[in-house]
């Protein structure tokens, strides 16, 4: 992985050439950007890109990790990893910074130390993580078959009378048995009414006869993330479970095939939710379609409204229509995707249904 | 609850007068302070704060939730909530912002669509949150409790050949099945040479007959953390893993004499770091003595050696010493304590003694 690395670092200066030429290094804080240019997975980590240098930043308590993990780089340990970091730059040439990682105050005390000139940047790394490699590829299919597996191991637990929060447990340890590394965000079980919230965090209210249940969860693998959403019934389903989970079924298809390499990120999001418009629920979806995964559950590209841009070619993302009806319940349908040559290719492909459990 | 977040966001408003006066208002941008001030707990979110204006900022995703945990709070859904929220106050006066909580690209974004004049404040609700009230302290005191309780549960299921995922795993679930709502952080446990990082990420690596066995783990109760570590040995403890232990208990134990209301920061780092410095083990106890707790896991006050500043009372906060030794093996011993009138009392009890396992 180290030459992948080193690979990953050559394409982020060359974009940093191109993007902000006037930056003679840059300096990289985000941690899932320090992690995709050197493979180290500490919880502080700073890296420092030039032409000629790299260097990277971390305290004492990663001192025998980071040797494991990068042990091609030279590195800095320093509880004031920042400035410790900078400071070997100090007076080569202007310093890039991550405007959209970095904290007013932090770049203050890079000012006040002298560390400078500074150079806020955009977007240098994400522009480059955006496309995806054959690694990063495997990572998160792997991720969502863990999380296909993991869904179909609990359906059978489902009933009246369990709790949201015991699905939600029972599914985590489940994809931990699958092979997941980590939960790749707080899984969302909502259950009734709950389920009109479209981020709503599990509680102990048991399912009931007739409720929708939304399931909203993704496993981690190697630092890449699944993204999956399910809604079921328990139950005889009532018609107008029916219909709303028929139009956002209608409308995650369309998202689906609109999503492919070259197409305007706007009109993925237009192509969806331009069918929960026509069937009178505009104002029930108040989400955006979807966005990129990654090492960040999420980061771009982002499907909206108001999205500028283009869909590029190997790039996972998530196509995740939604109706929410307060005090009733609501339907939410999430697939991973792959966009690569031709159609559009479902990473997650659990059953899309409306499954009726217990 | 919400007089107790109304008279913390007085709290906030009267500091905010103390240390930045040319403020007229505060935008908060970080969510544990947001949660703090309102007890809203989605993931996106920023409070203006004014002497007479109160906002609080999400978009669609947690329309039901916002009035559900916060009726009293006039409330704005937007997309784009930092600027929405702001917006709201423009030309009413300067508008402080947090500092450590605002990246420099939202700073600017604020700047260009001419929502200033902008304040840069540092630690204006922290300086509050550093003094816990009873909420605060029941609920770490449930975390502590259910740590404790997990731990106890795993014991006896730790052998020779059990992986560290496995112990993860385990005690993880154990902290559910006791009542945490989320686990605090990334749940380590580390064995054998692995005990000599302070932050180790689980493996499949089996225990083998005498491995050091560290595990540093805690739950969260309504979204207050408890962090505790503990260090085992597997079979027959060898004389220089008694030694090391030692070392560090009675570093540690100096460490929670220290830690009493209108003690010095660093002299609390001190009273544990000469026990480890006088033993000769100086180089291998790299990082800070330890941490305040509460709605994040990391928070004010810290003590290290280079730590300004007075331990106040009502605090509860981390002692956690260690001694690492490269390649062989580590120890460390941490308790989430409660600093409050006299000698500390420890939160987390589960037995400190190097305990044999399987």
């Amino acid at each position: 992985m180290s030459d992948t690395h080193a690979l990953r670092r050559q394409r982020v200066l060359h974009r940093l050439r191109q993007t902000a030429p006037e930056a003679a290094a840059l300096v990289v804080t985000s941690l899932s950007n320090v992690r995709y240019l050197t493979g180290f997975t500490g919880s502080n980590a700073v890296l420092l890109l030039g032409p000629d240098d790299v260097l990277l930043g971390t305290d004492a308590r990663y001192e025998v990790q980071v040797g494991e993990q990068c042990p091609e780089l030279p590195t800095v340990l320093d509880r004031c990893t920042l400035a410790a970091v900078c400071s070997r730059w100090a007076g080569q040439g202007p310093l890039g910074l991550e405007s959209a990682h970095l904290s007013v105050a932090d770049m203050r005390s890079l000012e006040s130390a002298g560390l400078g000139p500074l150079v806020e940047t955009a977007d240098v790394v994400e522009g480059v993580r955006i496309v995806k490699d054959a690694h990063e590829l495997a990572a998160i299919e792997e991720a969502c078959r863990v999380s296909d597996a993991a869904l179909g191991a609990i359906l059978g637990s489902i009933r009246v009378g369990v709790s949201e929060r015991e699905i939600a447990r029972a599914l985590e340890s489940q994809m931990f048995a699958h092979g997941a590394d980590e939960i790749s965000f707080a899984t969302i079980v909502a259950g009734g009414p709950h389920s009109a919230k479209p981020h709503h965090e599990p509680t102990d209210r048991p399912l009931a006869p007739g409720d929708l249940l939304l399931i909203d969860f993704g496993a981690a693998v190697r630092g890449y993330h699944a993204d999956e959403t399910r809604t079921f019934v328990i139950g005889a389903a009532a018609d107008w479970q029916i219909e709303i989970h028929g139009i956002v079924a209608e409308a995650q298809a369309a998202g689906r095939r609109a999503a492919v390499a070259g197409a305007d990120l706007r009109s993925v999001d237009a192509a969806a939710r331009e069918i929960i418009d026509d069937a009178g629920y505009a104002d029930f979806f108040g989400h955006g379609l979807g966005h990129g995964v990654g090492l960040d559950i999420h980061e771009a590209p982002f499907f909206s409204v108001r999205a500028t841009g283009m869909l590029p070619a190997d790039s996972p993302v998530t196509i995740e229509p939604g109706i929410y009806l307060p005090g009733r319940g609501g339907v939410r349908i999430e697939d991973t995707i792959w966009v690569g040559e031709g159609p559009s290719r479902p990473l997650t492909t659990s059953h899309r249904d409306l499954v009726a459990l217990g």
